[in-house]
């Protein structure tokens, strides 16, 4: 007799081409969630998430508003008795800028050998279209083994700034035994992952103001503190010269790598020779008493993610600027926070600061860090999962990434989530050329039936 | 009998309507030297400007190709024994931006009382015009003084890069007892001015690279040097904490300021105060041992005029960018070369630049420091000249901004300039609402016409 998982994996493999044409049509909308210009698109997205959840047999889908992008819900809670799975996900992408670097343009999903090429394709509609696959499946094929609730967010890559308030607000109907998120990535094709550590986010700009418009440089350079030279004074002043944050307390509330935390780094494929290969850099920075896996994923770090001042096109203009401009934001490890970050960034900014310049700190968005229990059903579930796929044991790692959404279902409903995803290295997330592997999407349904089965 | 130099100036006085209706025909060209889109505009400018020598009977008018820009060449020779005056002025205009701060369009000069408001108005077509229409006045009337040629160039804003080669090579047709040079400004509408010092200036623009492509901040934040991050270090330490530039032998061959400089220094109006004022900093900033304006005049400098890197738009990209650029410039003082100061920053970026990224500076444009002899013919006639209009002596200073012309024909053609000008510090030069003060730049008319006779 087959296997009722085994007929639910036979309509995944029988229905490849056309789950490939369904997420295809997703990444044509060009949902920025960054940009008032694409509200619109944005808002199409959800309608046809949500128009794709009717379709396949999810009950109650509603088009939530929240404080800015809506959220896609929707349930299928059949089976009493059984364990309910919260499916989230994200329905925005980031900017595809600079746009001239795509070889294709992003908003047109095209497929080249085993890869599908648009903004979005990793991270994370196609995670997003690898789960509704997987129920799609179960559903289909008249077997499912679990209730399911989603939850698609839209305001992921903005900070996920309204769900919070939407989680606190719709906790009991958000209530379940887990949540399954697939906004983590994969080491390595061959290498299925769970995460179960996420660093936090505290999003700054800071703006610095010399003199009331722009100055010819010749007429006031060598009287007047340039605002981007005073920028880049404080800026480069926020690390010290063993690339450690300067911030007041930045590493007080640290919580400390374990022993056998360190002896579970070492084990991960990502080695020097992995960032190296990854990045291109010319050689590897950071806190020199960790690895670079270990900074990314234990370590708090702080980043500059933009510059701006005065003349850039090209040529020259002798003008000293009025103004200059840094986007800067922390990773989080748990023990720290953003608000208490932000106090830090200030306390910093107000010993630093030179009095011949005014400056002002922006507060951008905010989330905080996770760690998840290893020993949780859903990770089991999941872990046993990919193992059937893969044939191997998943790596368990902490990642350098935050997701707001894990720390506010925790917070708020009191649902725990267990996060993978299908997404590699090599995906180009957050730059041009942002693409899937095929091959391994296709695993990652299997994986995620396997784990809906296996939560029975 | 009336004196010829008094039907001279009648005719100025009695065409203030026409002459300023001239100029605002001249600052509705866009000439924006800077930008290869607005390189039929700046043509225009120059065949605009010779068609108005044509006009009021310069001889020999010429629009002469160089390496970019074209310059406008003419000539009135017909008072044999008398000297020649060679006039300098730039057609070309500093690009706009930021558009939105103007209260009326650039290109679109609009009178607001005294004030004439469009690009170009005070630097430097308002002065171009000053000198044609004085030259007109001596002409028109009979009694034209002197011999003149004008050589007005069209690339002062880029750093008037073809220029040297264009005076090399019309050595002989340039030459001049004097080169007239309106391009200095005032110190303030009571105080005719007369500059005899000019910085020169080295333009560079520093490229920083480290990852491949834009990174994920959260993947890779603590493993790799963010080249956004090393700028902002290379460039906080090309300053000390006492405000001086650390290039290695920057100030070797600086000419120190002698005593009786420093006494000059101490008598012009240019004090703290009117740093403060003209700039609206908080606090001044700079060589504590130098008075501001000593800093300015005197003193060489580095600035930073531009920034770029990563995400700069509104909101929040959590980006590890690729690539991070400065736009640097330092104005020179007699000692200094371009060259060496170029050579200077390359040992500065090979020393301390880390291994972790990669660099490329890029050179945009050189000029020599000046300084002229006070007891030439030419400053004589001059001074003079100001003080028959203003009623007193003017002040001699040294200025910080940079005028190729004045090196190049110094050492390509032997002649020497002096330099004025009839624009105001708070006339909004290289800034949005750049204006000229019209009852300066009439007297300023007429202090020209008296430099003419003072001539002969």
């Amino acid at each position: 007799m087959t296997d009722v998982r085994d007929i639910a994996l036979s309509y995944a493999h029988q229905n490849r081409d056309r789950f490939l044409a369904d997420l295809r049509e997703l990444l044509f909308i060009p949902s920025i969630s960054t940009s008032d210009e694409y509200k619109a698109e944005t808002l199409r997205a959800a309608l046809w998430v949500s128009d794709r959840l009717r379709g396949m047999g999810i009950q109650n889908v509603e088009v939530m508003p929240t404080g800015g992008h809506p959220v896609v819900y929707g349930e299928w809670l059949k089976r009493p008795g059984a364990p309910t799975v919260l499916i989230y996900g994200h329905y925005d992408v980031q900017p595809p800028d600079p746009l001239d670097l795509w070889e294709t343009p992003p908003f047109e999903p095209t497929v080249r050998g085993d890869l599908l090429f648009a903004r979005g394709a990793s991270d994370m509609k196609g995670q997003v279209m690898a789960v509704l696959h997987a129920v799609e499946a179960a559903l289909k094929t008249g077997q499912m083994p679990v209730n399911v609730k989603f939850l698609i967010e839209g305001e992921e890559e903005i900070g996920s700034e309204n769900l919070g308030a939407f989680i606190k607000k719709h906790a009991k109907k958000l209530k379940a035994d887990v949540c399954i998120n697939t906004d983590a990535g994969m080491i390595g094709a061959d290498e299925p992952t769970i995460v179960y550590g996420l660093r936090g986010l505290a999003y700054m700009e800071l703006r610095v103001y010399g003199p009331a418009k722009d100055l010819h440089s010749g007429l006031f350079g060598g009287a007047v503190h340039n605002p981007a030279q005073a920028l880049t004074e404080l800026v480069a002043g926020m690390h010290d010269k063993n690339g450690r944050v300067t911030l007041p307390g930045f590493y007080k509330k640290v919580r400390k790598v374990s022993e056998q935390e360190r002896r579970a780094f070492k084990k991960l494929p990502t080695s020097k020779k992995f960032f190296l290969e990854q990045t291109g850099v010319p050689a590897l920075w950071g806190e020199a008493e960790y690895a670079p896996n270990e900074r990314v994923g234990a370590r708090p770090t702080l980043e500059v993610n933009g510059l701006l001042s005065g003349w850039t096109a090209p040529g020259s203009k002798t003008v000293i600027p009025a103004y200059a401009m840094a986007k800067i934001s922390c990773r989080l490890v748990p023990g720290q926070t953003p608000e208490e970050t932000i106090k830090q960034m200030r306390a910093y900014l107000k010993a630093k600061a030179p009095k011949t310049i005014r400056w002002e700190l922006i507060e951008l968005h905010h989330a905080g860090a996770a760690i998840t229990d290893l020993e949780s059903p859903g990770v089991k579930a999941l872990a046993a999962g990919l193992q059937a796929v893969w044939g191997k044991r998943p790596l368990f790692m902490r990642e350098g990434g935050s997701i707001g959404a894990v720390v506010q279902l925790q917070e708020y409903a009191g649902v725990e989530s267990v996060l993978t995803g299908f997404g590699l290295p090599e995906d180009n997330v957050h730059s041009p050329n942002e693409r899937l592997h095929l091959p391994t999407w296709y695993k990652g349904i299997d994986a995620l039936i396997h784990f809906l089965f296996n939560m029975r």
